[in-house]
């Protein structure tokens, strides 16, 4: 990797994008979400090098995205899960396939969200967890937290939102 | 680019990561989130090299997500705004945000979200639209969409969850 570690910006958004750590990553956690856990599911699903696929499940394992679970001893067989906090990677999930759907689905949607229960169409959206909310221009603001550095302090004291 | 393009697959989170299209990309939009318009601004903000700017801030007025306007004449001077579908990738933003300050601010928050108004914490979740329910593990399901092929039908008769 050529770029600067962004695990060691303070920001959320830059630690998080370090452990995502690449595309191919949001695409195999997709799958994993889909339901794949064995590496020929991921494969034949994704259609990507196989070397490419090894060494990304065991990036997303070293991360702590994915755990990997022996599933047959003869031959020796791994399958891959979400972990607790791969599972968490969910709203961020959905959150692209929202928007990916609302913009880049010229042609008509290929895939869509439905209500597991209902059927109904379901769109997701960012709100607030209190009031339920939708987060909007200008609705939150960013502000440094107890963890902040001066140079933190000074660099959100003119509170942006977001 | 080495990888294949994401654009040509009909997945819209596929869709959605090509046009984002790198790391650095989110890391621009998410200053253009908090205020930054001005090509010094995002250089000063990120620490990142000019030459790497100025490329990926074309990438993203090419793509749709920002707007290159001219606010000076002599000498001439571009600034980049969010376009609506920029501005409409906060979501995206929100839920980073919120996975990254609960998974990777071990030694404590760093930045935080308030709401504007009342200045009360804010947590962002991901819900339905319609109902507000915080969307969880098999509360929805993937199904093909009107634009589905016949091979992305068969891929999702099973109904993954997402």
């Amino acid at each position: 990797m050529k770029r600067k570690p962004f695990a060691k910006m303070p920001c959320p958004v830059a630690r998080s994008l370090e452990r995502v750590g690449d595309w191919w990553n949001i695409l195999i956690l997709r799958e994993a979400f889909y339901g794949s856990t064995r590496f020929d599911q991921f494969s034949d699903a994704l259609g990507i090098a196989t070397s490419t696929l090894a060494r990304r499940l065991d990036a997303l394992v070293a991360d702590g995205l994915l755990e990997r679970r022996r599933y047959s001893e003869h031959p020796p067989r791994d399958e891959y899960v979400l972990t607790e906090m791969g599972a968490d990677f969910r709203p961020v999930m959905l959150a692209i396939f929202a928007w990916g759907n609302r913009h880049f689905a010229k042609e008509g949607r290929s895939v869509e969200l439905v209500d597991t229960a209902t059927g109904e169409r379901v769109e997701p959206i960012v709100v607030d967890s209190k009031h339920k909310r939708p987060i909007t221009r200008g609705s939150v603001t960013v502000v440094a937290g107890p963890a902040a550095s001066a140079r933190l302090k000074q660099r959100f004291a003119g509170r942006p939102t977001l």
